[in-house]
């Protein structure tokens, strides 16, 4: 199923996430730590190279103290869909 | 990872979609012809038994002709976080 989505979205939910991580000022372990998941998870969703579960997507936003809506809309991720 | 997600918001969503979808007056086949996933998988998504991927929420989301920030702030996905 993977292969019929949007590359797109990945890479820009990726970006937002990298965007919003540097402007708390954590580190992608810090972020990891945050939110649970493991650091080559993040380090991977930041680079565009995986498509992240709705809960994942939750532990990070909750993580970068952001809401889902929130990280969406102010950091354009569905821009150029 | 599963595990350490939020159960609420994979039954929020579910809920979401199905409420979009019966608003549409579209089957569940229906949608997953349009989406390109398959009938069971939007069957558990819906139940809020799978936690979608980005991918598949970005498909579903499309399928349902509504972006995904709308789907999240109209059906009050967030709202219990």
């Amino acid at each position: 199923m993977e292969s019929s989505g949007q590359p797109g979205i990945k890479i820009r939910f990726g970006k937002a996430v990298r965007r919003r991580r540097r402007e708390l000022d954590i580190s992608q372990e810090e972020l990891a730590e945050r939110s649970g998941l493991h650091r080559t998870y993040i380090s991977s969703v930041e680079r565009g190279e995986r498509s992240p579960t709705l809960d994942s997507i939750y532990q990070i936003s909750k993580a970068l103290d952001i809401k889902i809506v929130e990280l969406f809309t102010l950091y354009g991720i569905e821009e150029q869909s």
